[in-house]
């Protein structure tokens, strides 16, 4: 077992059979439609949203069992967007997870209404599972917020629309990366904050305590993010177990290119992009950004592991996740 | 101004302000989905669901005002419901509302994602606007669950798979009556039922107030249901503002279908459906179901007025928006 299996090993021991419980919606869900949601929520995943949510309660003094709930929801959250991402009208992906993707396993149609179940139900398992009201009705309102128009549904559409944006027709390379970061905040940083503000609520950790789980979480999603754009570059489908190489192909930039166009100047920086887009590329010599981009992703990791000051021991966890995030392969 | 007009009209002027103000999502809303969100949201409607929600608020001793939050939340839900149906994968409709439906206006990604947007938006905006803790987790859930895979969505999946079954598949006419009504229940059902229980809620209504809303709204839905398929059958295009007689085309069968053959012999039944899908029926004498199924429409509001009992002169308005449906002409 490899250091980050060992380390979400407790976590996905819990994680695994509550999604499969949460999966009971009882007699008035055609059975078609809850295979659906079970192929699109079980599949195999390294459940670090789920394992944020509960390291998060640790943190402010609670158990993984007081934050079981606000993680299965985080995890629908995520199991529908990635369904919705996948469709043929988005990012048309066949492959997710090493798997057909959930469209192409069920038809378009049912593809769709799944996704559209599981949103629903991360706030009914919030309300079924979570006894204390207010409490309750926090972390609904948190992951409704998270997942909402100005979350990361406005980010999947900014990324639709960011394809064939170049560097350069942006005033500056600071103003491409202000554009860059803003869309992965939204798109996949949203979440992971809301993951960690839930485990906080859940457990009634102090309004300090979900501050600094915030700000650990807003440096970690944006490392997550720098790392997922190197291994587009870096990593074969099969490692990532879903189709590489695609935001070269569309004509998106990634924080490799960004970086090697802060410090390059634009001659060399058209040159870049051009590599980047002949193909897969696997070798940092050919995308001088990719050891920039690694930098970055450590620089907001040392930044994540000062958030965590506050909480001492109790936050090792989530300071070893982070960590992980500079060695990822898939 | 006609009667039904006359009666919604104080709700309309409550909900459609709130409508407006509620697609405020903040500068994190790319513009396009804003303007997509709000296309479906504030199109021309009657808000039959809204003013469910504020006349049930006004029968257990509420004001409109109190009930304006929950009433939101539903119309975000249906228009949100309606956008996915409408999806080429789905229902593939071109016209709602008398305008052309959100994927043609802004194609389909938009249009997925303004719907994904729509939901999420539903459950922040009880949240923002509900300060009584336990109360906004009660409706936040109930909502959740009458959107979801026992709900909305599962009877959206059983309709799409309902295309090409016939009558006499089933075991008897009660069996395929069943199995419509499970439908209709989930598919439009279920918000009706939500929108009463919501705005009982909102005001805090007991539960034997609450239980006699449901009862109001459960029988209302349906007949709601039965004089749509009529409509699908006598109405035009022009009058609904969508494309009608699209049930008989895809051989679905309709409430008007199963009242005839619940009085004719097999033989007859099959004329009638027949005769269905070969286009436009305008005359209840080329479907003798038409009659049979306004009696049962009728039936079902005389159901619905003895549920308001409990109520007396606080629940009239509730009782007068029941009898519009055996008047309704679009």
């Amino acid at each position: 077992m490899s250091d980050i299996e060992e380390l979400l090993q407790p976590y996905r021991s819990a994680i695994e059979p509550a999604l499969e419980a949460a999966t009971e919606f009882g007699p008035g869900c055609p059975e078609k439609l809850r295979e659906a949601i079970r192929y699109a929520l079980l599949a195999p995943g390294k459940r670090l949203r789920p394992a944020l949510v509960m390291m998060s309660a640790e943190a402010c003094g609670g158990s993984i069992s007081d934050a079981l709930a606000p993680a299965v929801a985080v995890e629908m959250i995520h199991a529908y967007s990635l369904i919705h991402d996948d469709l043929p009208a988005m990012d048309d992906d066949d492959l997710r997870r090493g798997r057909p993707t959930t469209h192409i396993q069920f038809g378009e149609a049912t593809a769709i209404l799944a996704g559209d179940a599981l949103q629903a139900a991360a706030f009914s398992h919030l309300y079924r599972y979570c006894r204390e009201p207010a409490r309750a009705a926090r972390l609904m309102g948190e992951l409704a917020l998270a997942a909402g128009p100005a979350g990361l549904v406005g980010g999947q559409e900014d990324d639709l629309a960011a394809e064939n944006i170049r560097i350069d027709q942006f005033a500056s390379p600071l103003a491409a990366r202000k554009h860059l970061e803003s869309i992965h905040r939204r798109k996949t940083g949203d979440l992971f904050i809301a993951c960690a503000k839930l485990g906080g609520i859940a457990v009634g950790g102090s309004d300090e305590q979900i501050d600094a789980l915030v700000q650990f979480a807003g440096a970690f999603g944006l490392a997550f993010q720098i790392t997922d754009d190197v291994l587009d570059f870096t990593a074969s489908d099969e490692q990532l177990g879903k189709r590489t190489g695609k935001d070269s192909e569309r004509g998106k930039f990634t924080f490799p290119d960004l970086m090697a166009a802060e410090q390059a100047d634009k001659s060399q920086l058209e040159s870049n992009q051009a590599a980047g887009r002949t193909g897969h590329v696997t070798a940092t010599e050919i995308h001088p950004g990719i050891e920039l981009a690694r930098d970055h992703a450590a620089a907001g990791i040392r930044d994540a592991h000062r958030s965590l000051e506050l909480f001492g021991a109790r936050a090792v966890r989530l300071g070893q996740m982070a960590d992980y995030l500079l060695e990822r392969t898939s």
